[in-house]
């Protein structure tokens, strides 16, 4: 291979991880949304989560937004484990240039994401940068009552079931790509919810077997938890539940919002695999309990390592960072 | 302020600490080598460390060693507190023209790092950028005994010593910058040795006060233990030991050696508080175990938030991320 774009962004991922060991400590490595580590008694689960200008934000955007969105998407780690948020460490690399109050701002998004998810900024490092701004979000946590919800879970006949309305984050990035500068769809961009209570709540079920967040967009994530959990993974487009204003703001634009639907990353919403057997109680119960939809999006098969949308392979199944532009 | 080179990176860092709550889980927040955190009845370190392209590092530079620095950078901040590493996980930033081999080449540095010190990577992230290369690494570890030691806890009238020839980096550094290849300063440049064994065994001892390791030159990381200890810092550059190599290139180099050893950061020695009474006693062993010196280097005074070096402030106190060039 000539450059890291061919070999891409999950490529070199599977090269670290057949090339680390995992002692005992290790009760979950590379290959989660979190990795699960023995401390005492305790599990303990962390992530880490870069944000990079021109790659996760702009420097044009709301500098509060920047610190949220950033420290939301490491939050939303914790949630696709069903954990508790409790610790955050910010580590930083900016320009000198940069006004103190820019800075000031983004941290002040940082902190008002940590904060509504109940965790504390413990840490974190600083450095310079030429011209590049980076953020680097670590989130320590600890399971809900004991249980955590990996990707590799999910048996042959689950339904594939997402959280709220995929996709949204990515129309919101048109909108703002394209001159907007605000309105609900921007708002889900730049405050995404981590869906902390939603994933514990799922957790505490046993009939739900595997969760991820979908942040690559929901074809590439439905993939991971194939890979991870072995099964088949076989997805119906229509089935995609489809907001109302991104419904109105995609045909206004001209766009296909099933694309977005499909493949928009960042949204945050949790994929989960349920035993077909209980899905429609959970689903009742789940959409009573958080006035958010709880979908059927496809089913997992027997037929490991097969990835279908519409019964054909994906055109297009999310995104890579070293393969694709933003 | 007109921009953070202004504020300074400690002025930015204290912003952040004095907006910050600290619940009770949080027994050492923003202010030390490590935060640490009570995970159940464990305590647990935690420490996140960048490295930039022109600031830590250079392309130039072998491959290898680049990670392996990056590694070891973090990891001497366990072993500032004295703790055993247990886990890292590695966050990257890369432009995707980069050929596989280089990041592969950079992962085995990092690799070799973690597993000198008995580390085992656990996770991650990986993100495109658009020209630099940057790796934050987390490191995560657990106290020796029960044990941290922090950098308050110094008292007035403790003799402040230093393990190794700190600047030897510094050194290598310019030897570097000046074409040399290959040779020992630039050995101790690219691979730094975290003092993970000699803080382990520097916390056994009650009458070691505090400790810091020397990443920002031994005048600010004194400071640091100053500051934080709420006592006057009184170094004697005289004292300082200059390493012999270090000597030799200075005299070639036309450059005065003391300067690299007050203020030549990136050496990753251990810089502790210990009572004047055990001082010798220490020092003998600490000598006849490690076969490294510990050196008396000068003192703690009553004298609150005053630093001197050989009874004057010092003229410049190391590297400030948001002030200095590299």
């Amino acid at each position: 291979m000539s450059n890291l774009g061919e070999m891409g962004e999950f490529g070199f991922i599977q090269y670290i991880r057949d090339r680390v060991n995992t002692p005992e400590s290790v009760i979950k490595g590379i290959g989660d949304d979190c990795a699960v580590l023995r401390v005492g008694e305790q599990q303990l689960l962390i992530s880490c989560d870069i944000s990079t200008q021109d790659v996760h934000f702009r420097r044009g955007w709301p500098t509060h937004a920047i610190g949220y969105k950033a420290a939301a998407a490491a939050l939303s780690d914790i949630a696709a484990m069903g954990g508790h948020a409790q610790w955050m460490l910010v580590s930083v690399s900016v320009p000198p240039v940069l006004e103190p109050e820019f800075l000031e701002e983004v941290m002040e998004g940082i902190q008002d994401a940590a904060g509504s998810a109940g965790a504390a900024i413990v840490g974190g490092d600083t450095t310079r940068s030429r011209t590049t701004l980076m953020f680097d979000i670590i989130v320590l946590g600890l399971p809900h009552q004991g249980r955590c919800l990996y990707r590799n879970g999910a048996r042959p006949g689950d339904v594939l079931a997402v959280t709220g309305f995929p996709g949204v984050a990515a129309a919101g990035l048109h909108a703002v790509e394209h001159g907007q500068k605000a309105g609900t769809l921007i708002d889900r961009l730049w405050y995404p919810v981590p869906r902390l209570e939603e994933g514990r709540w799922l957790t505490e079920r046993t009939a739900v077997h595997a969760m991820i967040d979908v942040s690559d967009g929901v074809v590439q994530d439905a993939g991971h938890i194939g890979e991870e959990s072995g099964v088949g993974i076989a997805l119906q487009s229509a089935l995609i539940p489809v907001d109302d204003i991104m419904h109105r703001y995609a045909d206004a634009a001209g766009q296909n919002p099933t694309t977005w639907s499909l493949s928009g990353g960042e949204d945050f919403e949790l994929l989960v695999a349920i035993e077909e057997a209980s899905f429609a109680g959970i689903q009742q119960e789940f959409q009573a309990r958080f006035h958010l939809p709880l979908t059927r999006i496809g089913e997992c098969t027997g037929e490991a390592g097969a990835l279908t949308v519409d019964g054909a392979p994906p055109v297009s199944t999310g995104f890579d960072h070293f393969r694709d532009e933003s």
